[in-house]
């Protein structure tokens, strides 16, 4: 669908997931109109800041009746792509990776976790949940076999340039990354960097606002 | 200090981490100054919004000469609280929680993982890298002994109020919250959510577009 390809700002696709969550609660409980201050309230946003964001998207409330709850959840699941399904492959199988794999959020919302790779031969072979862990040495392979389009990265630092110079040699085009660097890429391969940290900053700079705690 | 008492929005204090990560490195190699366009395309957003950004906490570029590395980077250390330390407990010594309090970013940043806490008796002594695994009816003292500040909740969605509720209890006012559930809290705790699904959806999202997978 052509009105999809939007450009939505970064900022704005970042509360997307959040807006999704809530809509499918709304929509759980039988509540088909939803007011901006209601919905914004429950984001911890202001009602002009979603109206801004929905508005990207052709979200128009009705004067008095509020946001139409199905038509907006279509409407974004449909932008974060939550209607396709992604095949992912988990590349580093260490606690995060396994953390990851037992993410119960992913297949919810269209990643379907496919193939997990390790090269530590100790671990070849064992499972996480219903999948066996490969060797690395298949990723070319199992990549054609099972159509994989985005590989999540949680090996250490040292090791991410090398494996992800393998994931992009196997024709793998997005790529989620949880180690802290950055990673040389074609321009072809998207780069998505997670940094856990940023949460917890964010949290303390809230508190430090909040306690007082300032040197 | 009074100044950086500033109010700076969330998605700009969302991009400070990157930020910080950027000057850190240009600052060890000994780079005193920096244009907005090169910090830009580092950090692959737009010159004129790292401009927007920085303005917010009084960070001035000076023509053909750009923006002093060392200054920025105390800012965005003083705004984020990184020039403090704070105290944290992990709830919850699953993979994520292990993964978590194995996590390096987190004591450069200056957050301390101070204690940990599971209410599972064949975890309790176990120890993850220094520490040892306390059973969660200790939070209380803890928290008092080592001035434990925040809590990352990473338990099981159906455990995850319960266990709130008892953070609360103990005094804890900062809660980094993994399970995918919204806490009921009283206000003067903070809580921030932390989805891990986020970013993939953003990758996924960028891929469609990119690939034209569109239904």
């Amino acid at each position: 669908m052509c009105d999809d390809l939007v450009i939505i700002p970064k900022a704005t696709l970042g509360r997307l997931p959040l807006y999704l969550r809530v809509l499918n609660g709304l929509h759980h409980l039988n509540i088909q109109f939803v007011s901006s201050e209601e919905m914004a309230m429950k984001l911890g946003i202001t009602s002009s800041q979603l109206r801004k964001d929905l508005s990207y998207f052709g979200g128009q409330g009705i004067r008095g009746t509020g946001y139409d709850v199905a038509y907006l959840l279509g409407k974004i699941k449909a932008i974060l792509g939550v209607s396709q399904n992604w095949q992912m492959a988990i590349v580093g199988l260490g606690k995060l990776g396994t953390a990851l794999a037992r993410y119960p959020g992913l297949q919810q919302h269209g990643i379907n976790v496919a193939a997990l790779f390790d090269i530590d031969e100790a671990k070849i072979g064992w499972k996480v949940g219903e999948l066996s862990i490969c060797h690395l040495s298949e990723l070319t392979e199992k990549k054609k076999e099972l159509g994989l389009e985005i590989a999540a990265l949680t090996v250490p630092a040292q090791a991410a340039q090398e494996v992800t110079d393998l994931i992009v040699e196997a024709g793998i085009q997005g790529i989620w990354n949880f180690a802290p660097v950055r990673l040389e890429t074609p321009e072809n391969v998207i780069v998505q960097y997670e940094d856990l940290v940023v949460g917890v900053l964010t949290l303390s700079h809230l508190l430090s606002r909040r306690l007082g705690k300032m040197r």
